[in-house]
């Protein structure tokens, strides 16, 4: 079992091992002295793995109850909120009670948002299911619902007491949710980590599996580092974002349906890359990209796209905030007008 | 102009000042730098003071928006809420403009919820215009919303960038509304300034405004103290719920209809003391409650109140935590089985 430590305004580890879901149970034991669990999950995870996860934790003496609720983006919405609250209020959990979410980034988001704020805040545990979930949401503490104006306009800043990163569980993702996450990986290894990049450029969809722990495991790290260098993402973090404001905009301008989110990131690297980067790199990140079946370029004319960064919530009034990487492993914050941006990008 | 300082998670003071309200656009101005304001506010607060905050706010500077509600605890709910959210998503407001809560406890858990979580976080200005919310909320940094299943049961902590007292707005509020935040003053008095209690036990509503100033200020630098001491709610600070284990149940016997927060307490806090007080002290807080048009009872018989005192979210698991105060101004925390309280309380 590899295991991380996360040193944010609460510690807590996150556990990643083959084959360690149907241990959760006595884990979660350990970490908190709580006498009920919710677990709240999505249709599709419920069907492969609600089962086990709550044997799991029944027979580590917790009470539990379970929310489901219909898989997609298009549930992490204030109803499927209100609903959590309100089955949370119906099954009278208490402060002290705890919270799994059991699932994708949607599922860990919005779990993440109701323990956060129902009760003005309780313990969850997160158990992501998705390559991209384990990447990506389970350091951060960051939780979110989207509005109809934009995705993760509304959230708070809330740590797990653990995270539960069941590789075996990857195996069960489609090629294309796999590919999904695999477009954050790339991204770790663009901003922060050359040897990560070429590990994952060496191999491809199909042979990534063998080195797929140490992967995830050094994703985790880095962001780990980053995060605990700016818990409350007023800096430093912001390299996270790379690829993510153009990203962001492309999953807006096709209204979230067209391409995932890790799609909309590969695209967006590839954009500002071509942008800022020697043809070389630009190669290179490329033809990792495609390895992982994820696109380089979308149909939207820039002039499209454009506009659309403005929504994204780090924009600071006027000014737009951006991450470029000019070599492999190495990323800048760079600050612009939002004008000279639309001038630079359509120039 | 009285000036309190808070020091929680963050610094920020407390204004108090009579026609205070007129100026607070530069007050604002001193402690953000923000480009856009959106005033939150409802209907009732909007028609007597939207128009002069708005104008002071737009003098200094500012741009303004403003969303307006209807009045009354009904719209402390979910679909406000996002009402609220979609208003600032098509306003464009970002991270580093600032929400204003101009009204009363609704308007201010309400918008300081907003503030907590519209873009994982933004800042809030207070300015509430109800004795009680300058008594209550101006200082402890809690928000919520209320669910179907309960009050206050959705919220966060969130402490605002300054609040902004005017006392000359009381004048407008209705008498049932000062007696309503008489209830939380008196119970100041009760839990830690026997002082201050005898000097709002020798006036009554009619007498009371030549030591209002005084008397606001001298609660908020009580609720000051056990916050600083207790910012998350985990100990002391419960103290500050004298009153208010029996109070949340009668609001909610009478579906918050029968019973103002302030009158709820006001019970709470005589069914509380005759169990635990002196018979003279008993009289004493009755005869005090009565001079503020507040009730000392309820028709509801006890055995219907206490089942709803575990819907209280201090309730942790089977435990109830309620507050004693034996003498004026000295309060105790009491543990007791959720059993064990409706014995002794039926009794």
């Amino acid at each position: 079992m590899k295991k991380i430590t996360v040193h944010a305004s609460t510690e807590y580890d996150i556990l990643i091992e083959k084959g360690i879901l149907s241990t959760c149970g006595n884990i979660i034991k350990e970490k908190i002295s709580a006498q009920k669990i919710a677990v709240i999950t999505d249709d599709t995870v419920d069907r492969l793995y609600g089962k086990v996860v709550g044997k799991s934790i029944r027979e580590a003496g917790f009470d539990v109850v379970k929310f489901v609720f219909p898989h997609g983006e298009t549930s992490k919405c204030a109803d499927t909120l209100v609903n959590i609250y309100d089955f949370l209020c119906k099954n009278s959990i208490t402060r002290t009670d705890c919270l799994v979410a059991l699932g994708g980034g949607v599922v860990g988001d919005i779990t993440g948002f109701a323990a956060a704020t129902f009760l003005r805040g309780m313990n969850f545990v997160q158990i992501p299911t998705t390559l991209l979930a384990q990447v990506d949401s389970s350091v951060g503490g960051k939780t979110a619902i989207d509005l109809k104006g934009g995705k993760n306009l509304v959230g708070a800043f809330k740590q797990p007491v653990c995270v539960i990163c069941d590789t075996d569980v990857l195996k069960t993702l489609t090629p294309e949710i796999f590919s999904d996450g695999m477009g954050e990986v790339i991204k770790y290894g663009m901003i922060r980590d050359a040897k990560l990049f070429e590990l994952i450029a060496k191999n491809d969809q199909k042979t990534i599996w063998t080195d797929l722990e140490d992967i995830i495991a050094t994703c985790i790290s880095i962001k780990r580092d980053v995060v605990e260098a700016d818990e409350f993402d007023t800096g430093e973090r912001m390299i996270l974002n790379y690829g993510h404001t153009l990203g962001h905009a492309i999953e807006s301008y096709y209204h979230y349906e067209t391409y995932s989110h890790g799609s909309a990131v590969a695209v967006g690297m590839c954009m500002m890359a071509e942008k800022t980067c020697e043809p070389e790199t630009v190669k290179k990140l490329k033809s990792c990209v495609k390895a992982y079946n994820l696109p380089t370029s979308v149909p939207a004319d820039i002039k499209e796209l454009v506009p659309l960064c403005g929504k994204d919530k780090k924009r600071a009034a006027s000014q737009l905030r951006f991450i470029v990487c000019k070599t492999i492993g190495k990323a800048e914050i760079h600050t612009m007008s939002f004008d000279s941006f639309s001038i630079w990008m359509e120039s």
